[in-house]
């Protein structure tokens, strides 16, 4: 797949790519968006949706970053975990919190595995 | 798999359970760790584990669990769904928040699946 | 999906049940053939490639069926879980046996999470 | 992630490195170790439970890998595959076995998928 | 998680339910949205995404329902497999054509498996 | 893994890419199969299954690598993505077409997820 720079982007896909680069004050997008710009309008979705996802509320944005990296880590996903670490990272993950993700990641591993293939049944309490 | 209840078990196993009702102030344990009692060992080496890596640290004790959460949700564990929701909810998890971890945990699976799917190369800044 | 029983299946569904039957030893063909029936190609495809696949060769029968249990735990399917627990203890796998196998399941689950998120690069030795 | 040789290990990390060296009778600890090192916690904890799960016992160390690697396999882990494929031709896989643990691998995946995919209900035989 | 009726829900919320229906020309809308209505900015941020990516287009619905189905059925949702194979049969998927792409997810799903475990490099040719 | 090429197969391999190149028209196997080599019986019997399965029928064969595709995407394979895109082009698929197909897939992606995490049940009239 291409990754579409900004000097060969089309003025919707530049668009784009301005206003990702004012809302994260950084001075280029990431390679995520480079090659997701092969389809403009997934590109301006995908953009619209993770800019309000991602806006802080009721979650602080350390946290959704790390709930975010937490989901890629179980999805597997190598591009998603370096880019969500070092999005944590720069929202304040410090090398403790980061070992200790890592240690919850790696139980929760285990546990969701046992659970299902033990095929135990939810407690009355958890419904 | 049978459910070993507290009236049935070895005094190994009870033991087990009597750890996690003190620790967590339970007057029971959830049927995870009735069916894990299945196997002693790994019932005994799970929940040392567990204790460990959820106690409070460099991470919150509400964090953790939606941490936990969130990776239980990707790797689509319906037992561990349930129950950490609602260890999240016992631990200060709002209904807002909730929601905000949902929506999070949507757009990880989308865009995990579009960086997969697209082979993005991780940039170097990400190294 | 309809489970199709011998009594309502076509002639062609009838020739793999009776080959089913047969090399099994067993009176009726469980639910995942009367499941795949709705598809009699892939009926018929899928139970040629499943008994050559699981007869006796350099590894036995019964390491067979825990290999697929493994894989089975893995891609966390229910079914399949349940089907071949019940085959691997038909052909021997003790209750001591299925307590070590799940306790590696545990630690595989969390060691691969562990390696994938840590993105770990493969030493020369095992190339 | 960094890897972290044992010259520039900590004490508490050097003490695991040595009990892994020990144990396996090996000059060195692989890359797996050496990432998990950054945080020390894990590192021990993980090694302590690999060591218990991994010993003989009920299950032979042979099978236990080719467990292993089923697992890894399933859940799709690269280093995993690499790490464990090394550790079970160690223990005697050879390539018979290999190449037939590989088609049972594969039918897990189809029949697990056609199975999910069907909904099939789990036969009561099986419960 | 409960299941937000019309008569229960929130001006916001009947917003949205009001347009699938009419969208879809059915009288009520499905679970889906009805669970999801625990938080209104992702019902109706899901709901526009998909309304706009399901839209006629290059693809026509029913091959985008088949794919759909197809990731669905590969990401063992077993409530998204129920709701868009009764789609794709709505949009005209036939009995024929439902046993085929059932054949396809099997094969793709072992070939998927056999791939990665023996870490095939990508052809020249592809790239 | 090694890779087998033509000039190293034995007579039983080489036999077996004589019927892929001849089916396809191709001047060589791909990767994929040279890696599979390294258990005959195993690359006949894919072979033989995928060749079935992937003929013409009540799907197009289009549609059929576009749904392997998608599938393939879900499931992560790296390999798998890049072969069957390459083979969806060869057969016919636009950019406008692949544009579509990712973001169905992404859709998919984070309903899937959703509806797992809401635990939605499955509506009457889907069943």
């Amino acid at each position: 797949m291409p990754l579409i720079d900004y000097a060969d982007a089309s003025p919707e896909v530049r668009a784009v790519y301005d206003d990702i680069k004012a809302t994260r004050g950084v001075p280029d997008v990431n390679n995520f968006w480079k090659a997701l710009a092969v389809h403009p309008p997934t590109l301006a979705r995908t953009w619209a949706s993770l800019r309000q996802v991602m806006a802080p509320g009721a979650l602080d944005p350390l946290t959704k970053e790390m709930i975010y990296l937490a989901a890629s880590a179980a999805a597997g996903c190598a591009y998603c975990i370096a880019s969500h670490t070092a999005a944590a990272k720069a929202r304040g993950m410090t090398e403790a919190m980061h070992g200790e993700l890592l240690a919850v990641l790696g139980m929760a591993a285990e546990t969701n595995r046992l659970a299902e293939t033990l095929g135990v049944p939810v407690d009355e309490a958890f419904r």
